[in-house]
């Protein structure tokens, strides 16, 4: 049985902010089963693409990202806030749909030529990928895909990262 | 084959602050065969106790928890910094072994009576476990062991939580 992922988003409105209407994979993740397709869904792709990294944005990428790499049996490296990693980093700074924030990422997450899937919950403007995806290239990693559970249409992130190929499981 | 887990950790003197030796889980989870190895260890201790839910800490609890909860087909729950969780939240504050922090606890993500396994990358002094598990039980959960990645024994967070059940798969 197949179960439609988008019955386990929560919608918050105005949260963080008054106008900003928030989509919450919490319910999705909290359920194994949901859990478990929307990942199987983004190993497939990755298969497919044959991925040999993943890379996602601290916190909610993480979420998306380790158990895809598990499975797959290939290593997980996380771009973290500024601050946040120890050892030699690279740099990339962003505009959030909400503020702005800077992204690092270890020197040696990445091998040159290693074939990359960025993973995120959610896009919307698409900072947050850019600014993961430009690092990647920094370090001579190849981005052959990117995988999100959600995509705000409406925001055009799409348009932003149209270079590169895209999975989104659920659409507003 | 079975890998020397202890291999792919690195080790940064003064960080993240002066007398701090960070210890980096990083080069485990950038390599895909230790990182499932590390992973798989800690789903057989999952699957003896029966749990039926995983709780991380963020951050680096979600690297260690989410590929868990996927092989398992059981739901995960982050337990996030404060102000970063949407929707009717509880929290705990603790001492961190450098600061003080808060986290909160979606009310949604425990079920009374379920068990969890609490996830975290490093054992220090197990405040943030404390926390973590605190809320847990607030909601209503039984937590039926931790499972981290690193112990600092030094550190005596066993202690802290010894009514608790724990794994930890590499000793400091």
């Amino acid at each position: 049985m197949t179960l439609e992922l988008k019955d386990y988003i929560a919608t918050i409105p105005d949260y963080p902010e008054k106008g900003v209407i928030f989509r919450d994979i919490s319910p999705l993740m909290a359920d194994g089963t949901a859990y478990r397709q929307a990942t199987n869904e983004i190993v497939q792709y990755a298969r497919e693409k044959n991925v040999e990294m993943i890379v996602g944005p601290e916190a909610r990428g993480f979420i998306v990202g380790c158990p895809v790499a598990y499975q797959l049996g290939i290593g997980f490296a996380p771009a973290r806030k500024k601050g946040k990693l120890p050892n030699e980093t690279i740099s990339a700074t962003y505009n959030l749909e909400y503020g702005t924030a800077e992204l690092q990422l270890q020197k040696l997450a990445i091998k040159p030529g290693q074939r990359v899937l960025v993973t995120d919950d959610l896009l919307a403007t698409g900072g947050t990928i850019s600014a993961t995806i430009e690092m990647v290239e920094r370090l001579g990693g190849i981005v052959v895909g990117t995988a999100f559970i959600i995509e705000l249409t409406e925001l055009k992130g799409r348009e932003k990262i149209k270079d590169y190929d895209m999975l989104s499981l659920i659409k507003y």
